[in-house]
């Protein structure tokens, strides 16, 4: 179902919710009630340690694009980027850092499928989005889904968007479009310019500190020299690889509840004691969907 | 003047334009003739040296916050943070890094002004603006002044937009103003519901890897605990006090030259050979201004 809210693409007002007024976006989250979260899969939960035993959690989203997050799943569960000889290589100032086998790629484990379908949009068909009439600049509309930040476009497509900490498939010139043995995280200002032209599989949602403060590479693209890496990774799992006593949990706060609706409210209208101007709008890659590590 | 382009609003077309068809951004900045370029007045060039002799070089901007950028030169001029005891002592993911002397900050040196007034915002008279027609959640209208992306209000008043890179001055509760001996930079999604709130006092130019590299902060904010820096600064001056050949010069694209139009086109409709669907509209962050070092 596509909102009202949505079609409208209506510019938020600058009157502050009175339900909110004067609350931080903190205040809203720490009020929602336990059935405004959902907890993250642990087959959906991909945990990347680096040589310093830092780990990185992504959820994975498999709704906008399956077969590159089977790809990875399966990859994870072969112990593919596990042992040596993956890392991160490349990090770009405002841009990506972007990890995997640079060189000598092993074979890719059984069930890995090595020239999956362009899923960079999908149909908006079957997908609840809920919107808050933000504008953007590069849909007809955007809105979340399911926790996710999303985008729909004029042709009944939908994408996942290019925001901070989302988790795309690097890949090579069309047609290829990247199995997920090489991945990214946006580490800067949203390049959403990449939506509908890349494979997003996930986001991060714990851990992002340890990638954005890797040191910058210093060739092209932000590539490190031959040879150097920003990080060896140590492994990357499933959570479901783990007993479940160990398994990190993650909740999302879910973007149909009303907490959620509140957090995005005050987000566009901070109005708190720090505050002189509530802004009056906000845009979908400002509206950081809230995560918390569960008991 | 308020050009018609931006008092459309128009959402960019997705055709692009015969002209850049196939080019980079970077094709299109390097095309740039030399007229196209504008250099930074070494009286507004902030020089910031890290204890490991990294620097960060910002631009300041006198058009929107003039008592601040002047406090700014004054306390550079006077040593106010050379020689020890200033810091970078807050790195807050996603958001912001602050350094100054968070405690013990020694007396102001003449010529500063204590409480300066709230330079958020000016007067839109007076501002040539060079708006393409970009969509904005925040404001009225979005363009670029001298190189400067800017964000107008339908109250007639106009502010600097807290893009990645851009320098405020940080400040306790209104009424306080800060009076600039603490600055931060934006490392993260652009923090748009800043404007208006907050004097925006110039941008990162060079550098800014050292920046946004440094490890997070652990206490509440990104904030070092007590007694901890992310980075110890060893002297900030203007480029003036260097002797003319021991400057850094800098240069930054014109945002009334036709490159300019032709970049932010590129920008908006990436078709060069990666791409297969140019997004057709960014947004006025997504837009960085290109600077480059000048001979």
């Amino acid at each position: 179902m596509l909102t009202a809210a949505i079609a409208l693409a209506a510019f938020l007002a600058q009157e502050v919710d009175p339900d909110v007024a004067g609350q931080t976006p903190g205040e809203v989250v720490a009020a929602a009630p336990a059935e405004a979260w959902r907890a993250i899969a642990p087959d959906h939960l991909l945990l990347v340690t680096l040589a310093d035993d830092s780990e990185v959690a992504i959820e994975l989203n498999s709704t906008f694009a399956p077969v590159h997050v089977a790809n990875i799943q399966a990859m994870a569960r072969a112990g593919y980027w596990t042992g040596g000889g993956a890392s991160v290589y490349r990090v770009q100032d405002n841009y990506v850092v972007q990890w995997g086998h640079r060189d000598d790629q092993p074979e890719l484990p059984a069930g890995v499928e090595e020239t999956p379908p362009a899923e960079y949009v999908r149909s908006i068909e079957g997908l609840a989005v809920n919107g808050f009439g933000m504008r953007d600049s590069y849909a007809a509309a955007v809105g979340f889904s399911d926790g996710w930040p999303v985008a729909l476009y004029s042709d009944g497509t939908a994408s996942l968007t290019h925001c901070y900490g989302a988790v795309g498939v690097g890949r090579n010139m069309s047609p290829d479009t990247g199995t997920g043995e090489e991945l990214y995280a946006v580490i800067g200002h949203a390049p959403r310019h990449l939506d509908r032209n890349i494979a997003i599989v996930g986001r991060v949602v714990d851990g992002m500190a340890h990638y954005t403060s890797l040191t910058r590479g210093t060739e092209v693209l932000g590539m490190y020299p031959e040879g150097e890496v920003a990080a060896p990774i140590k492994s990357v799992i499933l959570a479901d690889m783990l007993a479940p006593e160990d398994r990190p949990n993650y909740e999302v706060l879910r973007s149909d509840s009303e907490a959620f609706a509140r957090y995005v409210a005050v987000r566009a209208n901070r109005d708190d004691a720090f505050y002189d101007v509530p802004a009056g709008g906000v845009d979908v890659c400002n509206v950081q969907v809230p995560v918390r590590a569960a008991e």
